[in-house]
């Protein structure tokens, strides 16, 4: 019918083995966020379209898909209802909708798509999942930490060695501007130009400062407090900075929370993780504390960030309640492993483990039946569905990733035997029918790295030609 | 800010025991699908509407939820997206794009959300879970039994005791209103009254039957061969309606399958559910074969169906590609074992197990640490973020469902130790903090239902108040 058979632009099918290895990620950051006491949550693709129009600025506003409206109404081309763009503004909607029932801090974690029109790019989709914890109801810098912490432990469970993690305070940024001399109002259009420092340089940056309107005495100082080499290390940043920013108040305020979230940090994962990063921004407006960002060697862009957002979770109450967060990439992560090969052989390898063969077309049951006993034992077991020759059965279990079939033949049924063929060594063994499924269990353990369990009444097999 | 705090209509959040149900039902029934070799499969919840438009007849294209076209062309008012409606289409349009690479027998499952802009009811929403199974490539009834078997696998282990699973078979149905003398223009028609039958009784269905212009005698025939009693079993149903059809080919070859479905059941777990139901048609007509419905007692509407349709997949290919799926309503599984308390209480208690508090601003860093060794060992701690006092610890940790909380005084510091109370119990033990890990750990397993274990340097305390 000529259909095309593709995906929508920047949308991805995934096969047995993506979906598998997309799993083995999530499953690890989940673990990890449960062990830090998060609670799951989940909101609906679709929200009503006031929900987020208006939450994301212009740009946000245009990236939103639209859903339009049905029935009678389709016609007006109007649209009513939007999808879920990120996992905040939904978690600040809950927060609303349930204040009453909710603990005093709410922690929870939210692995889920969201969906953003934005131009497909390498390792950038318009289906992209998140995996976002957030802390709400404390100010404490425990959350913070507490934070920093889950998300080393996640990427260091999932084999990431190289990676740092990027801290800055919204007041420090602020503070470290106004004391070079640079206009409120400048503010904004010079972390532009900071946020480039890494890639274009000192003199780079001061030239962009300047053509921005700023003079070039302020650009030299405002280079100079937020540059800083490799090797001067958090505690040297720190008294630096506290020398400079003595006298601007929330500043002074902004560093020594950093202090404190550093030097807490220093008994967890995160201790040797932690960069203190003056120029680090991050996007976001709605930022109002610390500020972080997961750096890893060679990858231009983040695996993730995060920070303190007082401001933001109270938007649909009206209230003020304190928020902290921090958002791991799914893809990016994702696109790091498969570039590095950091998948363990096993976590791609939830597919069938064992295909029983059918012998002959009155022995299908036989087939079936055997099939049951070994998956109550937990063996993962494909049927071959018809009665076509062995070597055409035997060829299939092998393109679908078997390690072992089973084979009944009438000489076997009668001793109460299976013969067990090994795909990999080609190697077949007579195993009792009772025998079977502990059998399989053993020779299936990721630990059995030695011979055959012998115990088990097996023996070498000879398995003739078939009738 | 007065804003609406509900999600859409037809929508739901999920709080974190929703989550946990969800996903404990989720986990089982994806565990038995593995078992049966099927392989995981996730497509975009976003598809090209030409991938969706005329595939689900015009009410379906009614309940489509439309994009609107996004940027300069939004004002248009047009959709070239559309959110996925069901996970067949999808299927079939992946098999297209593959099907040079993908196995001979595709045998895959997909557990996702769909969205139908159907008017909202009990256990009926706009986004919903479909669990689905399906066997591309194999006409052999090996795959019938296969997903029988596999879905009677996963309701037993959910803990469903009374389903029974309905079976008929589309060419049975076509043969016994042919052999009725009903017109083949009517077949649909009176299909719709025969539906009816476990509502309306004989003579109601008949009374519809004349209603859609089908003579009294062609009427009474249809409704006598549609007929079953609760005593009369599988074999004399197969028997009966043998002789009725027996110079009916098609009718008798589907007759003859459902036979041999019934047979190779019989081994399996599906056997004793299995249950002939001449009168069962299944809305969707691309079913050809097979076709099987899930009922429950005390529940109109069922918990799942599906059938063999074999001209279905091949509609993006142009080819002819056979096929048989199943699919699990989550959503009806979910309300049904919520109103009859089918839960196992360790299904929704992935939850905070420990919270560490903390005894004064000074020791932030220590309860940090301590949540930090504890987590190493797998369990789940919370600390809380501040220095409150000991007393609204204790309460917050009660509201997040903790069952111990540590505290580390000053006393138990200096002896190496800490107390472990057990918010259940009250009790409270000073354990060696080298051995804590251990000690929680055995004190949390869920057969541990005996005395604390003695052997860990652990003794009854009597913690003082706090200094």
């Amino acid at each position: 019918m000529g259909e095309s058979t593709k995906p929508a632009r920047g949308m991805r099918d995934f096969l047995p083995d993506d979906v598998r290895r997309r799993k083995y990620v999530i499953d690890v950051i989940e673990d990890v966020y449960q062990r830090y006491g998060y609670q799951p949550l989940e909101t609906p693709a679709v929200e009503n379209i006031e929900t987020l129009l208006g939450k994301y600025g212009e740009e946000g506003n245009k990236l939103i898909y639209k859903i339009l409206k049905r029935g009678e109404h389709e016609h007006t081309g109007e649209a009513d209802l939007a999808l879920r763009y990120d996992l905040t503004v939904p978690l600040a909607r809950v927060i609303a909708e349930h204040r009453g029932t909710l603990p005093r801090f709410f922690k929870r974690y939210q692995i889920q798509p969201v969906w953003r029109a934005d131009r497909p790019a390498r390792g950038r989709f318009r289906e992209f999942y998140q995996c976002d914890v957030d802390a709400i109801g404390s100010t404490s810098p425990v959350v913070e930490v507490d934070q920093l912490s889950a998300v080393s432990d996640a990427l260091e469970r999932l084999g990431f060695e190289d990676f740092s993690i990027r801290l800055n305070h919204r007041e420090l940024l602020r503070g470290l501007l106004d004391v070079s001399g640079i206009d409120a109002v400048l503010h904004e259009s010079a972390l532009v130009a900071i946020d480039k420092l890494d890639k274009i340089g000192i003199d780079g940056v001061v030239a962009d400062l300047t053509s921005r309107g700023i003079d070039d005495a302020s650009a030299r100082k405002v280079v100079a407090a937020f540059s800083t080499t490799d090797t001067e290390g958090n505690e040297a940043i720190v008294a630096r900075l506290g020398d400079r920013l003595a006298d601007h108040v929330t500043a002074s305020e902004g560093l020594q929370v950093l202090g404190t979230v550093l030097q807490l940090s220093s008994g967890t994962t995160a201790g040797s993780r932690l960069k203190l990063h003056p120029g680090l921004a991050r996007g976001l407006s709605y930022y109002t504390g610390a500020i972080f960002e997961v750096a890893v060697k060679d990858l231009s862009g983040s695996l993730g960030g995060g920070g303190r957002y007082d401001n933001l979770i109270g938007m649909f109450s009206g209230e003020k309640v304190p928020a902290c967060g921090f958002s791991l990439g799914l893809e990016r992560i994702l696109v790091v492993m498969g570039e590095r090969g950091m998948f363990p052989a096993d976590s791609t390898s939830a597919s069938v483990q064992i295909m029983a063969t059918i012998w002959n077309i009155d022995r299908v049951a036989d087939s079936l039946a055997l099939a049951g006993t070994l998956r109550a034992a937990g063996l993962r077991v494909e049927v071959y569905p018809d009665a076509d020759k062995i070597g055409k059965q035997l060829k299939y279990a092998s393109t679908v990733g078997a390690r072992f079939v089973t084979i009944e033949g009438d000489d076997e049924r009668a001793r109460g035997e299976v013969t067990v063929k090994n795909l990999e060594s080609g190697e077949q063994t007579s195993v009792q029918r009772a025998a079977l499924a502990e059998w399989l269990g053993a020779a299936l353990r990721p630990s059995s790295l030695g011979p055959r369990p012998s115990s088990l009444g097996s023996r070498p097999s000879s398995l003739g030609p078939r009738p």
